[in-house]
């Protein structure tokens, strides 16, 4: 595998930075202040046409002019500049940019064509370059700071990529404050050339990096983000928010980065296909990314929660259970270890509710031992530790009755907190903290040294959990399969080839269909009433007979179907009816399946994504219960049965009131062909079989439409 | 109506405090040192067997030695001692108590015991008291503090009613942070005297609160609840949070304060018709309480959205999609009234992207008034408005290169910010604010000073923007309609007494409905094949037989239903089919409805709880859906509407492929009908109607269980 064109970006011993100036109210300025002040050790190299020094270093008056090529370039000038500066560095030699510079795509058609050129001029070089449109890199590894806010933290664990710049260059307080310390950020624009796929693969190769953090407003290139995606989510949790899906979402982040959105179910497909783990705010990005990149992951979903307060416990126990973790009830024996340490009236079964009392070291100590140490629990969340963020709000009035100097008091209610830091290595189970204190309690502080997850509230910690419970099944999935597609199937392609002018019919789907393994009712074409009596009596009544027509739709609500057909007699009465509508149409004489239940499946394509893969309820019902999963082609088995996991109303595939359970193997065998069929035959618009009827458990296409 | 008790709780003048010493670090103390440094100006009397000051206050030996009846008693004291103490108190003449003593129904049956001996011995005396096991009050206007914390802020609007007592006595640093201010705040407890609806009452009637945030973990007298909460929520907004839905949540809530706990979804059919705004954190109780308690209220669904940077900007307009805000596109008319103020590439369609830039006057001034000015707005959200929070991370940088004082730099950089908080009261329309900075910004303090409520994730405030739209709704409630049962029908009666003994058949199951005018299909009992074919002959072919005993569960499983019979020889067959399982039961005879649409409709009941009506689909995926709504009887017609919306698979009752919109006056009926038949019988234990067929949009029960 080629270097990732990041990895020489994020680690450059020589920048050239071009739009700073010695007036610090400028974006450039701000950006190259940070540069140089936030450690950076290789040399900066300021361009500007007039001030021979800028912000105290040396200033080149033209790129032309510097003594070599730096290994990066960053560009914060007016639009209009860009293509000239882009193609002076590529003579220069310099290989990497990062463009801040906007008004490009985002701003329309022109700024369009203006990026179409920035792209064939960086090409031309062989300069691989970020945005533009973006709002810079943090490596807080070596360090290296381009972005308009100093870092507080270094040296961290969660790595960012963002459609957004605000929320790379932005919230530097907002981390330093909840304790969350980035490796790499990377604010990536407009995309122009490198995208956030290749942040993906980046930061999933990237040894600083333990977790993974991605705020989304739309993916061009779903299939290689598939890819990269999965391969990295098998060894660092990916966590990403997707906000395009919407209406107002898709048309503000058209005017933001030009990023191209889409529905959100198709997102949250993709997702789970790629061991993503969705979140619906930019805090859960954040808070979720570093409470995975800091833990050790969980094994079990079994819960401990320990407070000294009854409503967050219950608080947390509740959204615990909400989000598919348990919360059980402790053996006899750990309730008698734990009872130990509890006073008169609390509650050892779990959660464990300490009730309020001065002394810490139940709470962070004693029980806690118990917790890690047991083989009743695999993951803990403690509420209520702290110390002096709630002394300090006493001081005042203790100082009132009582004579003791601030620093003495803080002193003695300050909480060792030596050893519960330290528990979550060493017994690979994780550990997160509530409280309603931040950093102005010590403990809190001394959590974030240890880089220690807080949150400040106890549903959150809970939710956080959740996700470690996502990243577990993500771990668990059998990755041994890979999607194989095959080649197409000459009959299949034979089939196609006569359908490319009329289209394909219900008889012809079908047809296709069953090349491809697909069962579905045994029927045959006919004209005259002569013919369908015939072809009725050698499939054996009850029949179905229908209009079979690619030009015909919504054949059931113009009566052209005629279902459950008993005898000859019936089979002529129906037969007089279609033809008093429809003189010349073929019919197609059915088998009339009775299941028990109706199911459906198809295939739909969306732009820039691979062929979508649909599941759900069959039969008239399916748009009102739209309750559907997706999966992208090609899909592998582990796929096509999480597709029949994926619908709320998953009950019916099993015994269900006295029927028969069904056959997944088939079911699957349904789902996977439609991949491949939209995979080997492009020219497929779009696949839907409904119903699929189920009789004694096995899956049977009882209609196709087949739009090519 | 009388005056509530709590209000002579809340505004005492004389409060004698029972368990507190010299020594700082008891609870009791705690809480008396609160009292007597919170500013509170009546006399406060501690009560101690052994000092003679306590906290610096001449302290009395007994209860006894009081001078006079205190308005109210607070004790902390061991439990064995409160149940003499409160008959101490009841001879002297106090009338208000304050138990914050734990030990009693929480921890088992002899607690139980003990807390009914204490309710007594109340009674006795006529003490209306708060707890036992509680954390006490706040009055934040008297002042009044008996907590644990000290108060930082006065004079608040959000009223805060909660059944654990760390959510009204540990989150004062966290309220401060987020500019939060409480008017009341009451630590319910076991809520052996005043409970949770007493305080809905009480905080609905109090001028300082102008919206109420609760924290649940059980109610016990739904019903009341339901009556109290419906009132107060057309007057103010109520948000809650319902913990006790989840197995661990109701284990962990009955140790906690003995609540009783029930499923998730009956108290979200609670919450619904109560007017109630539902949350799924503590933080929202806060967070959008205090948004609803100092903003106008929204009186339509457009949001405005302005940023400086467009990945908030994207995600606050996708989360308002996602809550039922819309995010409009502006009027080519606005966007040039915007534009004005807007640099070169950004965008004034909404949501309006100002892009990074460090003037912030249109941010926080112009754009705004033009936001609130115009027609095209109900509610307005701005992310991005910074001074002090950033320059004082970038002064160090600054100081490098510039020589300027720390406090020139500040103060050249601090906005005036001092139009816009004026606007939301003036222009009447909600402002909230999405920054990631907190109270360290000048201009998050503007707003908190203000009572602008601000919000640390651009989510947060399009979700609290969302409560708005819900307390919208509620205000547009159509409420002349009263709750009434009338009287138990003459027929009913008979038909029940009948039932008394043998249950009740399917048969009189129908009868039963009809006579509350909830129509089913047309039938006749009959045991021999002659009288069977003669029934059948009257009702018209094709008809349903089917056996016909209240003992006989699952009688399609079991064969004993027939369905379709054409003729006098399909029936035949069908009566000789059941009566070689079942050779006595009486027969049923239906007409075979043929419908389009199958619903279903019932009766459960559940502890604490009024007779719960449910609606959804029907068949046999009824319990696969699981798409119910549920309403507490007796139903109003407004909510026999909203149980129709309620269901996610909604679109089925409208115009849905060539069907018939169903009759939702007749539908309604029938579920209003469910609910006086619950409340004139209360032995009636459960109905379950399923199907009810629906033909040409009509409602038709073809089958119905009813179990006394």
């Amino acid at each position: 595998m080629a270097e990732n064109p990041i990895t020489a970006l994020m680690n450059p011993s020589s920048i050239a930075f071009v739009g700073a100036s010695n007036n610090f109210t400028t974006m450039g300025t701000l950006q190259c202040l940070n540069l140089s002040t936030c450690g950076y050790t290789g040399e900066i190299l300021p361009v500007h046409p007039r001030e021979s020094t800028v912000l105290g270093k040396k200033a080149y008056g033209a790129i032309a002019d510097l003594p070599y090529a730096p290994d990066l370039a960053v560009l914060v000038v007016p639009t209009p500049l860009v293509l000239d500066m882009v193609e002076e560095f590529g003579k220069l030699g310099t290989r990497r940019m990062v463009i801040i510079t906007a008004g490009f795509r985002e701003t329309g058609v022109q700024g369009g064509l203006m990026e179409k050129a920035l792209i064939d001029r960086a090409r031309h070089h062989g300069i691989r370059f970020l945005g533009p449109n973006c709002l810079g890199i943090v490596n807080t590894h070596l360090p290296l700071n381009i972005t308009v806010a100093p870092i507080q933290d270094h040296r961290g664990k969660l790595g960012l990529a963002s459609q957004s710049g605000t929320y790379v260059a932005q919230v530097v307080t907002y981390l330093h404050k909840n304790g969350i310390v980035l490796s790499k950020a990377i604010s990536v624009g407009n995309e122009a050339d490198i995208n956030l796929i290749d942040c993906i693969e980046y930061l999933g190769a990237d040894d600083h990096t333990r977790a993974i953090g991605l705020y989304i407003e739309g993916i061009r290139d779903a299939s290689r983000f598939l890819d990269v995606a999965s391969r990295v989510s098998r060894i660092k949790p990916i966590v990403a928010q997707y906000v395009g899906g919407t209406e107002a979402g898709a048309r503000s982040s058209s005017s933001h980065t030009g990023a191209m959105a889409g529905p959100s179910h198709l997102y949250e497909a993709l997702f789970e296909q790629a061991g993503i783990i969705p979140v619906e705010s930019i805090e859960e990005v954040y808070k979720v990314g570093w409470a995975l990149a800091t833990q050790p992951p969980l094994k079990g979903r079994r819960i401990a929660v320990l407070t000294n307060s009854g409503g967050p416990g219950t608080a947390i126990a509740s959204t615990c259970n909400k989000v598919g973790l348990e919360v059980p009830e402790f053996s006899m024996e750990m309730q008698r270890q734990v009872s130990v340490f509890l006073p008169g009236h609390a509650s050892p079964r779990n959660p464990i509710d300490l009730t309020f009392h001065v002394d810490m070291k139940a709470l962070t100590e004693e029980i806690p031992k118990v917790l890690f140490s047991c083989d009743e629990v695999d993951g803990i969340i403690i509420h209520g530790i702290m110390d002096t963020g709630f002394m300090e709000l006493l001081y005042p009035l203790i100082s009132s009755v009582a004579s003791i100097t601030r620093e003495d008091f803080i002193k003695m209610m300050t909480i060792g907190l030596d050893k519960l830091p330290a528990m979550p290595d060493h017994y690979g189970k994780p550990l997160l903290i509530s409280s309603f204190f931040g950093k102005e309690d010590h403990c809190i502080r001394t959590f974030h040294e240890n880089h220690i997850p807080t949150f400040d509230a106890p549903e959150k910690a809970a939710r956080a959990m959740g996700a470690f419970l996502g990243h577990l099944r993500i771990r668990q999935r059998s990755h041994v399969e890979t999607r194989h597609n095959g080649k197409p199937l000459e009959a299949a392609v034979r089939i196609l080839e006569k359908a490319r002018l009329d289209g394909i019919d219900e008889f012809g789907a079908k047809e296709l269909l069953r090349v491809y393994g697909v069962p579905s009712t045994r029927e045959a074409l006919a004209g005259t009433l002569e013919e369908t009596r015939l072809k009725a009596s050698e499939i054996g009544f009850p029949v179905v007979l229908k209009v079979c027509s690619p030009a015909i739709a919504h054949k059931t609500e113009l009566g052209l179907v005629h279902l459950n057909l008993k005898d000859q007699d019936e089979l002529a009465a129906a037969y007089q009816a279609i033809r008093a509508r429809d003189q010349h149409s073929p019919l197609l004489v059915s088998e009339m399946l009775v299941g028990d239940r109706e199911l459906m499946a198809g295939m739909t394509r969306h732009p820039g994504f691979p062929p979508c893969v649909v599941f759900g309820l069959g039969g008239v019902f399916t748009e009102a219960l739209d309750d559907i999963s997706m999966r992208l082609a090609p899909l592998t088995r582990h796929d096509a049965l999480e597709m029949m996991d994926g619908i709320a109303s998953r009950l019916v595939l099993d015994d269900y009131r006295g029927m028969r359970r069904v056959d997944r193997e088939a079911l699957g065998d349904i789902l996977m062909a439609l991949g491949r069929l939209a995979i080997h035959f492009p020219q497929i618009r779009e696949i839907d079989l409904n119903p699929i009827i189920v009789r004694e458990g096995k899956p049977f296409v009882a209609d196709a439409l087949v739009v090519v």
